[in-house]
């Protein structure tokens, strides 16, 4: 690898931890919203969404240059393409991240229900999972990003619960239906956080090791022995 | 473009057509077996699913294979990354076409609704955007792939006009609750493959012209006095 080249991953790792950092920070502050019923951060989440769909034509941008000026094989453009997917990932994480904030405005001027959803939890269970994904990305982990991989299905019993619980609640108090929507739409959205988490951690492991992981994650667990 | 380079490309339109073929037909099927409460079919697009997982592998395998051994520049290098981005969001479209056929199941052990949503429509105009994204790759036709991302709003809308009704149906018939809910996830999952097909008409467009649309189709609109 030259030393150019070398520079170019580097910033391209850097430019992807920032598209990273902000749709966490959306995540987070989305979730927050609805947790205060804060319309204000909601808002500011929405309005900021626009940032993360710029950065995200940039890195597009720098990758295609990179692979047009360095014609990278092997490994190298393994990484360069795990990095266009990745990259769309984390703009439709905060895509989704705008789902969120939008549930909070119209909860916000409701009554706070009584109801036994995790949403904290889950959204944590989630951003530890988009966490991990980044970091094993930057430090081609496949072993981290298979753990991710795992991870998926604890979020998705946790929306599966959620049906349930929903359902239960709006049998009980039919007048509070439109907010018990919002809620269920907030913890799909998380659901498919952790989804656009488990796509990263797959990419990953590909751009580490070659090996495409997709629908068989189960298989390369055992040959990991994890 | 070296002969052998063409070939490639004709090979590369091909197996992204029958990935989209796979997807198009696993999601008509899944609607299909909504509509007629036909758990039997709903399984066989469950079990087919394999296919177009494994069939995304091979495309994006044969990707990585014509960058490594052509190493493609300007309008060839941003068709191969389109491909690579359309066939991924293909595959997710297969996943979608999974969660609806997964909502017949249990719709088909219960009475039927009287509920005014015409799933039907809402499939087709999804289905019509999927198709003509793909005629517009293949076509490198970025005219018609600007229409598709137009009638993304259209299916938004009847995705969120869904809401509405199902709350008030669950407000009348609050015992039929379970069933209402299945209906909206089926809703849900139409907007995001209209959602993805609108993805894959960008791409297109990307790949055709060079513009990167996403966050301004409006602005390229203009442009192309549309």
């Amino acid at each position: 690898m030259t030393k150019h080249f070398q520079r170019e991953i580097e910033k391209l790792k850097k430019m992807i931890l920032s598209v990273g950092t902000l749709a966490e920070e959306a995540v987070w502050k989305a979730v927050k919203a609805v947790e205060d019923r804060d319309a204000s951060l909601a808002s500011t989440v929405i309005g900021k969404d626009h940032e993360i769909d710029q950065i995200e034509v940039d890195v597009e941008e720098e990758c295609l240059k990179v692979l047009a000026l360095h014609q990278p094989v092997a490994a190298d453009l393994r990484f360069i393409v795990a990095v266009i997917k990745i990259n769309s990932d984390l703009e439709r994480i905060g895509d989704l991240a705008v789902n969120i904030a939008e549930q909070a405005v119209p909860l916000a001027s409701r009554e706070r229900l009584d109801f036994p959803f995790d949403m904290h939890g889950m959204a944590e269970k989630a951003q530890s999972m988009l966490r991990r994904s980044l970091d094993a990305l930057v430090n081609y982990d496949a072993k981290l990003a298979l753990q991710v991989c795992g991870s998926d299905d604890e979020v998705d019993a946790m929306n599966r619960e959620m049906y349930g619980k929903i359902q239960n609640s709006i049998r009980r108090k039919p007048e509070q239906i439109e907010q018990f929507i919002h809620l269920l739409t907030v913890s799909r959205n998380l659901e498919r956080i952790a989804d656009h988490a488990t796509n990263i951690a797959e990419d990953v492991i590909y751009a580490a090791e070659g090996a495409i992981v997709r629908h068989k994650a189960e298989k390369y667990r055992e040959q990991l022995g994890q």
